[in-house]
């Protein structure tokens, strides 16, 4: 098994400015395809220190894979401590230069002086393509005191540039590398329900040391079963991690809406594209995000054209036909007004579905009738326009979150044709 | 200046199962008090691995800070560690035992026979007292190799257990030991241009080893400067932060839109709160993320009411009123159709201003004349309506993202009676 450390070089990473969520993204990926990581360490800006670290961890490990310091700016130093290490100076790599100048004429931009060091690489080092933005990656051989060579992959820190080379490069290459044991991993996907209460369900198929073993994770309201198998061969080991994910599936049920990169509104949207069929929005305290969420996809305008954010009381009125007695007598976050504004917004769209929010995300306007958190989430259809009342308990991004979670929960559940079962 | 450096111990972590968010804030409550943070070190829940960590770390720093591996259980195996690097055995700490026993009685409940290591210290250490579970913290003095001692702090890896530890026993000892030195950092935000034009302004501010340091990181498009400043008094300190930030002003003038924990469109809102106006939003390919922006914040209600998604053609005639013509004959990624978006969303509003967004947020969709990343964006106010053409490099998340924050930018510029300078 190949083993590997992972190193995030940054000053604003040792002062607690950013928090390091690359280290346990690469962790996660290098964990998927089967290469033990040893360990994480942070340095500064400082080249000595960058040196060092890069010296103990090449000498313990087979992979170093590194990520930060190679900006165009004077304190990024990654380049230099690679090249230091190697004890070879740094060379103009005549493909990293064109790709760098092609990159500022796409933009119709001077391409500054500066950004040369970013066309520098070690002395007998590879570059690595950046898709997506200015800094090129390294690929190196440094040689360990003990014998042999440890592989260095030097990537940007911006974490959407690394996660695109490391997919794309790095991964596919150590992956042909590894060879032997395999671990294979699937993670199913729940909304709706608690940690302990999906772990209950479980049981004995959450039971430490088993293999398959079977973890939950939680994110943004998701709960997340992660199912890891590890068997000599890939077949097997494929083979039981199906069979264990079957298990979750046969007791968890419509409660998994999906697995591995599957967000809900992809499967929302793959459900919708299915029955050929559209929905609207109409939101007040989500504010627009119900629709960038329908909107995340490429190719949503098959499904969504019209979506409405109507803060106001008056906007409600104006623009969704919510009548101002059914605004007086119930209030804005009230089941009748959602109900008016889904109907409305179904209407005026001529979509087949709309659904529409109005709640209390907080931190102020709450009240002991109506306290913060509280949300009122309505779906239309050709037949009837049903609505629900939520109390979600957390900040407003935590508020807003599950409320348009919900929604697309309510719309998955109504296109499977099945009642909700929380 | 007393240096430190900052262990984390976890399976979980260097899994990349669980974020290390304990190190960040570690390092920021260690800057704030004066002690200069070199580094962060991860490593799983294995002794001989701890034991080197710990090792190599206390060599090179007065201070060792570790979090996690002294709950009740047999991966648990810091305080083992500890006591091994020290060459003593560990013993039972009557204090200890006593705490542990105290807290079991309160909840009523049994103490499990496994709880008991929680109540061993290394010999020669101290115990520090945990207010909120049952892992009672280590204070040791470890003998470095060079002579003299370097100083470990153990505390669990609970983030909650730990922040109380850490706040109510073991920074006071730090502040009471570091005397003098204090560190003070100042982020200031920019938006529109390039890490590498910063940088070329900042020019020698930027120089490495200048003392206050400026230092720039990017994020979602924002290119931040941090200035560091390091001197023996408080009162030096922040005048000399301050001094350094006012000459980032004075050269990147209105470039700079916030400092610290501002948000572009908290600095839009004080803006539009200030002048007492509106703003209302029509957006295609953002498809509500606008919106959704203007409305993260609370009190958001006081300057916008009123938001569109009109991601078809139709939706853009239909509710803004955007004539078929100019649909026809310029295309919906246009500026004249964003100019008849914003026009129209602000004489439906009745807002002060309306910000419009048409776009080829990619990956489909593309031509040779509008590429992926096209991005067209109007501004209304009551004297006229202005479109500008953008091109953003990136994948659908980053032309959607850096879309809406321009146009939050040509807000911002409005508000401030500038042109903008990008």
């Amino acid at each position: 098994m190949i083993s590997a450390m992972i190193l995030s070089i940054g000053d604003e990473l040792v002062l607690g400015q950013t928090v390091d969520t690359n280290s346990a993204w690469l962790s996660q990926q290098l964990a998927a395809i089967g290469v033990r990581v040893t360990g994480h360490a942070t340095v500064p800006d400082d080249q000595p220190r960058i040196e060092a670290a890069i010296s103990a961890a090449s000498s313990t490990c087979d992979v170093l894979i590194i990520s930060g310091g190679i900006g165009p700016t004077e304190d990024d130093l990654t380049r230099q401590a690679v090249a230091a290490v190697m004890g070879v100076p740094l060379e103009l790599n005549p493909t990293a230069l064109a790709t760098l100048t092609t990159f500022f004429a796409r933009l119709n931009r001077q391409m500054p002086e500066s950004n040369t060091i970013q066309a520098m690489l070690p002395r007998g080092s590879q570059m690595i393509e950046n898709t997506c933005g200015t800094a090129a990656g390294i690929k190196a051989d440094i040689a360990r005191p003990a014998g042999g060579n440890s592989r260095v992959y030097v990537m940007p820190g911006v974490p959407r540039e690394m996660k695109a080379m490391f997919v794309r490069d790095i991964m596919p290459k150590l992956q042909s590398e590894g060879g032997g044991a395999a671990i294979v991993s699937r993670t199913l996907h729940t909304f709706g329900v608690g940690e302990s209460t999906v772990a209950e369900q479980l049981g004995a198929l959450m039971q430490r040391g088993r293999n398959p073993s079977v973890g939950t994770t939680v994110a943004g309201g998701v709960v997340s079963l992660r199912v890891n198998a590890y068997f000599d061969s890939r077949e097997k080991t494929i083979e039981e991690a199906e069979r264990t994910s079957a298990a979750c599936h046969q007791i968890l049920g419509d409660l998994i809406y999906g697995q591995d990169g599957e967000s809900l509104q992809q499967v929302v949207a793959g459900l919708l594209r299915q029955a050929g069929k559209t929905v609207a929005t109409a939101e007040s305290c989500t504010g627009g995000l119900l629709a960038k969420t329908l909107t995340d996809l490429a190719g949503s305008s098959a499904l969504f054209s019209y979506g409405w954010v109507t803060y106001a009381n008056a906007a409600k009125e104006q623009l969704l036909g919510v009548k101002s007695e059914t605004l007086a007598s119930h209030g804005a976050v009230s089941e009748e007004v959602v109900i008016e504004m889904a109907s409305g917004a179904r209407a005026r769209a001529g979509s087949d579905f709309a659904l529409s929010i109005s709640g209390v995300a907080g931190p102020d306007g709450g009240t002991e009738a109506k306290p913060v958190g509280m949300v009122c989430i309505a779906l239309a259809d050709a037949q009837s326009t049903r609505a629900r009342t939520f109390r979600f308990s957390g900040d407003r991004e935590f508020v807003r979150d599950r409320s348009a979670k919900m929604a697309l929960a309510m719309l998955r559940f109504k296109l499977l044709g099945k009642s909700m079962p929380f």
